[in-house]
């Protein structure tokens, strides 16, 4: 590619509109994703900013059905507990919500942060250790937005229980359960939260408010 | 805007461009950043993820010089503190490296993540409490993508001590750092990471690299 300095009003609209139609999605249609694509997904996520380089993402295809399961199973038990930490009207609506599309997305991804890594000398970590694990949050977003850049949804599930995900699936000593994603053609394309839609939260302006110091 | 399905193969294109021309920038050109920009960006993060919908990120400006100096201070403390940890040609490596752009850039942001949120009413943070921080990265990717898009780079400075630097900004309790960001127009523009082109790491192939389950 050429090095420029400016991309052009059309394409800055268009990011804008990208990054208004990235959703958490959660309900999938059933057409499958090619291993290509999927590989295509995973390979862009070498442009993510890293502390100090370190690149600590570590992806993990979850296809066996029995792992699945264990996975799904350790949602059901957390989003059980979440649900009893709720009452009244709030707790009936937490039991309406579709909260992961585990059972119709076609593929699933876990995702880990290789705490030991050597990668990146530790450059830039010493203090702020869990910059590590925020290197593997943006190579999360970047595979999010390329994915629905060509028309692919994710579900980022967190109602889990990281010590069983990271038994369940096997994974090396030092390697930190960040995020596990559901990934699928969307059964509807939204560009507000399911949450807003739903009646569960709406905007936060203190999110957009500038405090100045 | 309209809802699509997919963005066109030229816009996938571009958003790889973007993806790669994003680096971390610690040379800047003097030239100043208008309020309305600095505004736009950090209004372009209401469509970033947020676990339970929380946007719990909060944007704080930093214009006071002394301020900014207690941060340039921590910042080298700490970077002293690292030089000492390495040793031989690493430490001579380090000693070479430019870490960040104080001086030099228009505009401070120290991003922070309010722990203590109720927005979100507390939905899928409850087994990964850190999941709200993981949500701030993500606004700070937002805004580091919508600021490359228009021209302006962006440096993450984390080698800090968080405590020192929410002292010295003065932050409301339960405010956690999670970053400081400095923000202008790049001395120029580069496609590979500064890291790389010194010498200090090299692209990790093990983080594209898909383990199947």
């Amino acid at each position: 590619m050429t090095v420029t300095g400016i991309f052009d009003s059309t394409f800055q609209q268009q990011l804008g509109e990208l990054l208004e139609a990235r959703r958490d999605v959660r309900s999938f249609k059933s057409d499958s994703i090619s291993d290509e694509v999927v590989a295509e997904l995973v390979a862009m996520t070498r442009f993510s900013p890293s502390v100090g380089y370190s690149q600590p993402w570590r992806f993990v295809r979850v296809d066996s059905p029995q792992r699945r399961e264990a996975v799904e199973a350790s949602f059901k038990v957390a989003s059980a507990d979440a649900l009893a930490s709720y009452s009244g009207e709030r707790a009936a609506l937490y039991a309406r919500l579709k909260l992961a599309g585990f059972r119709d997305a076609p593929v699933h991804l876990a995702v880990f942060s290789d705490d030991e890594t050597d990668t990146g000398k530790g450059l830039g970590s010493k203090t702020m250790p869990e910059t590590l694990a925020y290197s593997t949050v943006m190579a999360i977003y970047t595979l999010w937005l390329a994915a629905r850049a060509r028309g692919i949804g994710l579900g980022w599930i967190s109602i889990l229980d990281p010590g069983t995900v990271e038994r369940a699936l096997d994974v090396p000593e030092g390697w930190r359960f960040i995020a596990y994603l559901c990934l699928g053609y969307p059964a509807t394309y939204e560009n507000t939260p399911e949450l807003q839609r739903v009646g569960w939260e709406n905007f936060d302006a203190r999110s957009t408010h500038l405090t100045v110091r």
